[in-house]
């Protein structure tokens, strides 16, 4: 397969630092160039081997790299492409790792112009409730889902290029458009991000919290876990893709609302029922 | 300690079936003799050795017993009070393992009578997405919480007898008023279960379902992992505790008006301020 002399990585955290430790393993990468807005987890990412050279700045990552990987924030993905437009060219494979698309997706053809074409955006599904260089690991994209979302500009070799990649770190590849994506994302991913946040302040705000988490079991572990994400990436997410996050919000307040309903009534065959369909889809998820 | 020669079960499914092990390791029981609704689950537990002896009735297993244990859904704990109120006595330790119990005590009160102050209302907080006998195990209840809720009538006796059992089992033993049991277990357990049920819902009545649960990561596995639970379980843990239950769900709405808000005025400063408070209080618990 395609091999990359020189990765210029841009945001050396938990996914970009994990993909460049993959991609090495992998052997499709020979050197990684990194760089990070904290010059501190710069260091670290070198000292731990995430990254075989410092740059200091995302520039210095990019030139003489054929493969470009931006792993910033979201709210940050404009700024790189400005400061890093003139890199992105057609002998180059450019990578994101965001969370959103469409709005990276706009970004890039707004700041990366005629060149966005040689841009692949990606999102790779997975993470840690822990983020940073020193949680990457080479192992964290094996078995997850990959989504892919070219625009009718893309350059189709380019795709290819990047489902081999991914593939070759041991992602499952799904290609869509940026829209269909953001749909999909908000409904199983930002949405019970969303209501996590929102339950844990719910209980926060009674005089009894003290009491009440202490006596939280493994349910309650498992259904708040994703309310312990980083509030600056999951500020960016939301926002980014509100208008979706929004309308998902409104479908679980009416589903919600069938459940009050059969509550206020005392109606247990319709609360059974209510219970047997989600429960039912549930344990047929992935099985 | 205090020693059993032995336990009456009713009901041999996971709670049961899992206390009824753990005993008879810890040395506390000396011999089982159960009694479960459907007589092939009996016939497993025999096989399985979860209890030594089946029993034909829920008196059966009641005769002879110095401790008693009702380990069945919350639904049925009245008719069961009412069938074995004849055996509840002082010289019996009579216990249930129920998610809910201001319907249990009322239940005790109302079909045992003057004897209810033997029997010492227990919520075990643990269990599995699955149930059944097939699945009990005798570290169920190690490490984990288990709440006594006795009223001003309970015997004191009982209730010491009652700690020492479920801290022989490895248990953290709480003892509180049947009703800030329920207030607190709606928080934390009820509500988390209603909204996960609910969410998947909300999912399902949406045409691209499929491809959306395709594309389901980790925080949905565990987000909606109590989302599989039992049906006919939660539907009576529901329908016990409604009362609570409706007033956390409408803390919730609240909580989640606070982000559509936020999201609507795209205010990123109010959105960062609702998820850090989240993600700090999740990260803060049991650490």
């Amino acid at each position: 397969m395609k091999t990359y002399n020189q990765m210029g990585l841009i945001g050396c955290g938990l996914m970009g630092g994990s993909l460049a430790l993959a991609l090495k393993q992998a052997r499709v990468v020979k050197s990684v160039v990194g760089y990070s807005k904290s010059p501190s987890t710069t260091a670290r990412a070198k000292a731990k081997g995430v990254i075989d050279l410092e740059a200091k700045s995302a520039m210095q990552a990019c030139a003489g790299s054929d493969l470009i990987v931006v792993a910033v924030p979201v709210s940050a993905t404009g700024a790189t492409f400005k400061s890093i437009r003139q890199f992105v060219q057609s002998n180059v494979l450019t990578l994101d790792v965001g969370s959103t698309k469409q709005d990276v997706v706009k970004n890039a053809e707004k700041f990366l112009g005629w060149n966005a074409q040689y841009f692949v955006p990606a999102h790779p599904i997975t993470g840690k409730e822990v983020s940073g260089v020193d949680h990457a690991e080479a192992g964290l994209y094996r078995g997850s889902n990959v989504v892919l979302t070219p625009t009718p500009a893309t350059d189709l070799d380019k795709v290819q290029d990047a489902q081999a990649l991914w593939a070759a770190v041991g992602a499952r590849v799904h290609v869509m458009s940026p829209s269909e994506h953001d749909a999909i994302m908000a409904g199983v991913s930002h949405l019970p991000h969303l209501v996590a946040f929102a339950f844990m302040n719910g209980l926060l705000s009674q005089s009894d919290y003290s009491a009440m988490v202490k006596l939280a079991g493994p349910g309650f572990r498992d259904f708040t876990r994703i309310a312990a994400g980083d509030p600056v990436l999951w500020r960016d997410v939301l926002l980014a893709n509100r208008t979706e996050v929004m309308g998902q919000l409104r479908q679980l307040v009416l589903s919600m609302q069938a459940f009050q309903k059969a509550l206020h009534d005392q109606d247990g065959d319709a609360l059974e029922q209510l219970i047997k369909k989600a429960s039912k889809a549930r344990n047929e998820w992935r099985s």
